[in-house]
């Protein structure tokens, strides 16, 4: 009667450790996803032959139609919503659990890069398949996402979560299409745009892989980015007047040159992000001067200004900061500054601690290394963050160069990355939400 | 004996001061003078109304035709050189003396003002009818000159000293014809520009009356300028080269900002002009970002650089402090500084002293108030002065105002500058050159 139990308590155990081994050996196919993201980067190209899939392109397209194969291929039910997004489902195994659901876009700037949400989006595909060929079954509901039009506004994004403001559907991007037309085009339906949207509690947790689009991981030679959070974004546009005239006939100290106190806003901005404690930064990346000729003295320059951080008080502190100098550089240079706030591309979201754990645990059990970080870019997750946990994987960026056809993860890198992936979605699927 | 020879003193000494009176006494028609600019305003005008008359256009060919005409009423004999240069001639009295000038040009920048160039060319028309018409003959023969394309390269005073460079000719303005174009469509002869050219030397000399351009007899409630020089001026491209990047993504320290090397830049260039005694100027008027989008931290800007000095040392001079603030940007910023030097519009003119003094001595003979000053735009006479004494009359501009439709200068002050002009000319006349 002693013996008996002690036996079955030691053949649950070895029958748990068994399952934890097989569980913790599964690995995704590098090779299948190096090669499907060699053959997405084959549609959408421009006559240079530079990457150029834009959304709403013809290239985008003949990607999506490659991408929704592949996701019948994971063994996914696949359906496009009404904002185009492109949704691969799998049922779990328990009832009433909410679905795990996880992704990026495919979607680039002109001329970007190969990797940038290619990345993110083929491995989660892999993830599906490897589970599926595995007969790896999960409690939760599985989702993986494709977003639409993630580079012109994370539209796809931002209608899931009831955010893609009405005007937004006439604001083309570079192939000529609005949004609204780019939709249709997709497959979705701009006159049911609300059932794309899902209420907050809906999903038990969103994850997205991404490369990092900066340097830091690629430079400490660190595997994978814990993303803690990504940084928000206000945009101003800024205009300085002083008075136009002429270059040969107003004396220098007659002037009220408006792109000198451009120059000196220009400084102040860089000086105030530098002066505070954090990691903030401000950007002032477009100018222009009127009436812009060499021989006369500019009355109008309108510039940009950008502000980025994780937490809105400290991008506000940042841009008191520099409207103050603003004020100054006004009363001694005979000009004035207008700042007019334009439709921030998003707030600050944090990830969930206990993602950012699970990805930890995961990325140790394959014995890599990693590092907690903020994402400077924005991302969908930073949308989906407004009705769902999330966590944000990222995979190291050669020398840190994004959005360019010289954008560059090894194959190394993104396997580990959908292994990180995976090994975070099945500690998830581990609990109960 | 001793008494006739007083006599025949006496008596030429009255018919001296009575033919001196007489020329004294002469002066221009105001109201003409105003009527012909009032009319001349009216051709090239753009479909809001506002001034375009721009080199080339129907509305210049039209004002051509018009001021054709005011010549042949001022009894000149007219023709049409080969750059387009439209000259009225009227014989002197003595053989062998040659010919004086004086004249400006009536083109106008693209929505420029009804004064700047006309004033001048109308008032050396009124000049030679208010001669004419008082059968007031010169010893010297007389030339009207209204040169072709000024605002567009001073093309017909370029192509008159030999000065007009071959690829000129393929350069467009704003309606779309190039200058070989332009020059047909005014009468001229792009395979015979030698014919226009005048030898150095075979003008007595060459007078301009222009609006001031510039705020000066304005503010200090002067009628004449007597203009010393015509400063000359330096153009450069100058290229600030950093690393484009993500805004986002890259921390404040890890920049090579091309934007912020660029702001110093402009402030250098106004803190090294400011820094030197004299009054030279140095403006930087057009600036461009690249790629110039508010989440991308620049990597290249271009930007133009203008010096103007009396003195082509003080330009050098002026030049070499900037290119060594460049330098010490480059180095602290990270980032690189390439100038290119582009076509001068002009060299640096002096005025001849003896005509500035025959310029004082008319003012002062018709009660007007007159200061010596520089001229900071460049002008015909800036070109005349390769070949010919020159003399440069300025009258007021209203709040120094310029190359706008908002220039004004009163008629009673273009009259003083057309009665100052006539007195010169008649001044300048009694030499034997």
């Amino acid at each position: 009667m002693t013996r008996h139990p002690k036996i079955l308590a030691l053949t649950i155990l070895l029958l748990l450790a068994c399952t934890l081994h097989a569980q913790e050996n599964l690995r995704i196919d590098a090779n299948r996803l190096e090669a499907t993201l060699m053959q997405l980067a084959t549609y959408g190209r421009d006559a240079d032959g530079q990457p150029n899939r834009v959304a709403f392109s013809d290239g985008d397209l003949a990607g999506r139609e490659y991408v929704r194969g592949l996701m019948r291929e994971a063994g996914l039910t696949v359906r496009t919503d009404a904002a185009g997004n492109l949704i691969g489902t799998r049922p779990g195994t328990e009832p009433g659990l909410k679905p795990l659901a996880m992704g990026s876009h495919i979607d680039m700037v002109p001329n970007g890069g190969n990797y940038d949400g290619c990345v993110g989006s083929l491995a989660a595909i892999e993830v599906a398949r490897t589970l599926h060929e595995n007969n790896r079954l999960t409690r939760h509901p599985l989702e993986v996402i494709v977003f639409s039009n993630e580079e012109g506004g994370v539209m796809g994004s931002r209608a899931m979560v009831g955010e893609l403001s009405p005007g937004a559907l006439a604001v083309a991007n570079s192939t000529g299409y609005t949004m609204g037309e780019g939709i249709q085009r997709l497959g979705g339906d701009t006159l049911r745009l609300d059932e794309a949207r899902r209420e907050k509690g809906s999903l038990a947790a969103f994850l997205e892989l991404h490369i990092e689009q900066g340097g830091i991981l690629d430079r400490e030679g660190e595997d994978i980015g814990i993303v803690e959070g990504i940084v928000g974004l206000n945009w101003w546009d800024v205009t300085v007047r002083g008075m136009a005239n002429h270059a040969g006939t107003t004396p220098m100290d007659l002037r009220r040159d408006a792109l000198l106190a451009a120059a000196r806003f220009i400084q102040a901005v860089n000086e105030e992000a530098l002066a505070m404690d954090g990691q903030q930064v401000a950007t002032v990346g477009r100018i222009r001067a009127y009436p812009g000729a060499p021989n006369v003295i500019p009355g109008r320059v309108v510039l940009s200004l950008e502000i980025r951080d994780l937490s809105t008080d400290v991008i506000q502190e940042l841009y008191r900061k520099i409207r103050d100098r603003a004020i100054g550089i006004a009363a001694s240079s005979g000009t004035s500054f207008e700042f007019e706030a334009l439709d921030t591309t998003g707030k600050p979201a944090l990830t969930a601690p206990a993602i950012q754990q699970a990805i930890s645990g995961a990325a140790g059990q394959l014995g890599l290394s990693s590092r907690k970080m903020r994402s400077g870019a924005g991302h969908d997750a930073q949308d989906i963050a407004l009705i769902a946990p999330v966590g944000m994987i990222f995979v190291p960026s050669q020398g840190g160069i994004s959005h360019s056809p010289d954008e560059f993860t090894s194959a190394a890198d993104m396997a580990n990355g959908a292994n990180v992936l995976m090994h975070t979605l099945l500690k998830l699927d581990q609990q109960d939400n």
